[in-house]
């Protein structure tokens, strides 16, 4: 399966490796960036890549290439899909769509029209852990779930500048959770309750952001759900969730690069969790791409389909409205 | 240090024994009760305890007697509380004091104008994995709380009899919760947001009560905090906290009877945590006594006083009043 | 049930506070100790105890006495058996019965002939943990066991007072673990190898004794076990044992005084493991008592009867020999 | 730098694999074995490697090869690293270099004349938490070690037809641990006590091979350690180690597929080890690899040197002896 990438920075290069090293059913045969820099082009040049351009145009008149993976910026997203769709390719978009729920639809629209396959960058599906919970609770092992909670905190925030273009906490970080905890609710959210606070840095504050945010959400099958975040978990990533039902619960822990202990006379002493994602998630970032090969290749629908990508959108509207208004705020007031 | 209980219903049982076997500092003189039952006397009889009566106000007319337990129905907390201090009696009282603010109030005053010392019954605070994340707190281990989750679920629900006395699970069973998060974040609450749910039992809501609850919790100094319950999780108690701050994060696991773990081709299994409250808080139950013997010994303030009686049932009122209302209540309204 | 006390060390004033306060069942009637201390009075005098005494030979011509706790010197125990067995009391009595195999057995006939019942201090096969393990072995869960593995350190050397009296690590110390490992196996032992080390403190390798030893040894029915003892963990009670079988392994961990854990930016710590053996087995301590009585009330064989207590003797002078001959030593060369 | 690969079996493929896809210091100009099958032909067909030959001695005449990596069968080990260490190759060799210890020392005798490095394929060493415990150690945290424990246990039996070719138990699985615990002690080995069994099947006891081992070790730094092996772990791979010492332990658990605990009414449940060794120890094969490839670029000695591939070959002799003999043996009695 011959494929093409838009964007060369953090994530389009976590791509490119994986693709190139551990994806066997895809090969890159292009790279578009516009605004590509030297040391991208130093990267992508370690990989055996046919094709390194600025201009993206190129990707969507190849009639080699079956899938585009747009890992640009995110207000190039829904342009971009359109695009891609038009010109019959497969998509795999990286999350969030856009912060715009109408140009979302209308990325949809053009995908349903032209009948491609789209897949939504949310990794976290295919993590061995939470994907482990996600079991649990399909196998009925904890019985109807009544409480879900997540916890996601980064290692430390990202730029000013990049908080900037982000759209906010929400769009940007909240929105992996908020699909994850519909992931493992398998109901649509119908209410949405969110506290934020500026604790971490006053500069995000200025921005007219967030850095830390209490989430509570209500879904349609009557189960509750809490999300919390902060941009600065100084051990590293935190990112549990847990499900409580009538029958049981099931959760996860953080992963950690190792599981000595040493004991000594005063504490017992164990590593922190991982700080940089990428090894973190490592194995799901090359997961969720097979995934998408498979789903072109045996033609079923992709674990993370468009609609997955619209509802997190949804959310963070609600949450940034109920974050303002401090009041609770409805999926139907954002629609 | 000579003392009498009032009740002899399961609370007034389990520090009738403790106070004979374990709290070395504290002799039981009376035990009354105007509702005594047969079973209530037995169980008194094991004990070498000098007077068992109907009779409440003897207690506050002999002389002997220092210090008066409370451990009747709430309703009659405040009258019992207002009378032991015009008697002069030191006072501990089980939670909640009451279910009108005002009345709390009273019995607050009452105290006071005594100048009798009071302790009230949040047995949790005394609890070895709950104080040490307090203590992890106050020393300044994880920096400036930012966020705290208190996760509270009982085996099963109680009997709906119980139920209907209760006041509802805000003030019978999250109340304990109120008072955890108070005393891990130092400071107080002024907003609350609950969310309530009937997924345990249709009967519990056919009492107007709910039976699940997530409440977002809003503190002066801008920590958030989120509480959930569950009246039923079949797994046992399940309390844990967790204090996430500016330089790191705190919690506790649940105490479990043994630490066995078997490995078998399938699965790894140990036990469950505790299913009965006796044997989860048992030392609990001892220090919180041992710790109101030293308050009148050592002639010191009470490590819970009556304004720890009163701040949590200012929270369940607003929490009821959010359920019911479906909005942010802030505290300043329902004081 | 009337008993009566014979030492008033360490371990008879953990017995006299258990029974005194958690063992219901029984009435401590008398306490003797030839050697009594203004100390040991003192606490004697805190419990409602009738006879207080230097005289250990009233006890055996009491005729309300129906159990005797040997808590003496061990070169005693043999003797006060024999004693206390010809006036037809039930015997409780510490580990181990005597350091030569011979005076154990006449300790054992003594019983035999006079139909008493005897149990053994070994209180590790009462505490929750070790127990745990031993019923899942019991239940099959693993298979037929074919390993075991116990790990047996101390928090810090005795005495070398005590070393000189002790009759050595094996004898001490060990002899805990050589009963512990033959109840997990269900057979008796055929060969041992010890290997002795003194890495701890040169004095007690002064007296003759090792500090650290690591001892291999062989069941009748083809089990393998090897055990581990340090006089000194710095960080604690570490005593732990893991049976591995043809279906499985069932292991144990350390209690820990809570279940605090604190993540911080370069390490996650928690509590060590007790240092205190009272701490640590304090439900053990009362839950042999309890089973003592019980045999008693309700005529039943012991949970740990003499036989277990002439195994481990010759175990312990077994690995002695092994350490000193530095070869595998059978317990027939030795019986 | 150019490398060449002597045998196609599965540890053959393993590093084949991770070269062509991980490891990126390398790359494998030419695949050789005599016993070439389609199967592996067809595998070795998947990767861009020049050559795939039945000729191994055309590797060594080849110019353009640096190192060469021995995975052929262990009878062969020894005269190719003489052949490859005569070409002036630096040399890769699997683990044991040889049964015979006259022919250990033959090969390393070779290679050091030729001057070339020379690593032992220990991959355990490599591995994330074994190597954390090397480093804790090292690092002085847990003081002076006193014990060393290692327990190693694989998910099932080797075919019988494997088990007469591997020169039994002691060469070919207990190998690994007996290097890592050299690793752990930093001291070499004096004495071993081997106790063996045949516990899992009777057919490889008909092949004079046990399948359950226990060994005692002495090291001339006073240290003492066991080491449990199993043929057949349930439950699947258990491979553990703990180091005492003066200051405190250190130990490692078992990695895990992932952290998701289920609890429910009657057990908590968590997932069972890795099963195939080539999950449990991915990244371990890995980093062994890219540190051979850093040895020759940086001209340093390998982490693992020919002398670690004599020792455990020692010791593996002595516990065979031991177990035969049923008594202690010293290293100086096989050297």
């Amino acid at each position: 399966m011959k494929v093409a990438i838009i964007g060369t920075g953090r994530i389009g290069r976590v791509h490119i490796e994986n693709i190139s090293t551990a994806v066997r059913e895809m090969e890159i045969m292009m790279v578009a960036d516009p605004y590509l820099t030297a040391e991208s082009e130093a990267f992508v040049k370690q990989f055996d890549i046919p094709v390194l351009t600025k201009d993206v145009e190129s990707i969507f008149t190849n009639r080699e290439i079956e899938a585009v993976l747009i890992c640009s910026s995110t207000d190039t997203h829904a342009d971009y899909v359109i695009k891609a769709a038009a010109a019959g390719k497969h998509i795999f978009c990286e999350k969030p769509v856009d912060h715009d729920v109408n140009r979302v639809r209308a990325a949809l629209d053009a995908v349903e029209k032209a009948g491609v396959k789209m897949q939504i960058g949310f990794n976290r599906r295919f993590d061995h852990n939470h994907r482990g919970v996600y079991e649990a609770v399909r196998s009925g092992a904890i019985g109807t779930p009544h409480i879900i909670k997540i916890t996601s905190r980064d290692p430390q925030p990202p730029t000013i500048d990049y908080v900037k273009r982000s759209g906010g906490l929400f769009y940007d970080m909240m929105i992996h959770d908020f699909d994850m905890i519909r992931f493992l609710a398998g109901s649509e959210v119908t209410e949405v309750y969110a506290k934020g606070a500026v604790l971490v840095d006053p500069a995000i504050g200025a921005e007219g952001d967030v850095d830390t945010a209490l989430v509570t959400l209500t879904f349609e099958n009557g189960t509750v759900g809490v999300i919390d975040n902060s941009r600065q978990a100084v051990y590293g990533y935190d990112q549990r969730v847990e499900v409580f039902g009538s029958e049981g619960a099931v959760q996860n822990e953080n992963d950690i690069p190792n599981t000595v202990v040493i004991s000594r006379a005063d504490s017992v002493t164990s590593g922190t969790a991982y700080k940089v994602m990428w090894d973190r998630y490592t194995q799901a970032f090359i997961a969720e791409m097979k995934a998408f090969a498979n789903a072109i290749a045996n033609d079923t629908v992709p674990e993370v389909t468009g609609l997955d990508g619209l509802y997190p959108v949804l959310m963070a509207a609600a949450a940034t409205k109920s974050v303002k208004e401090g009041r609770v705020v409805t999926i139907s007031e954002v629609e």
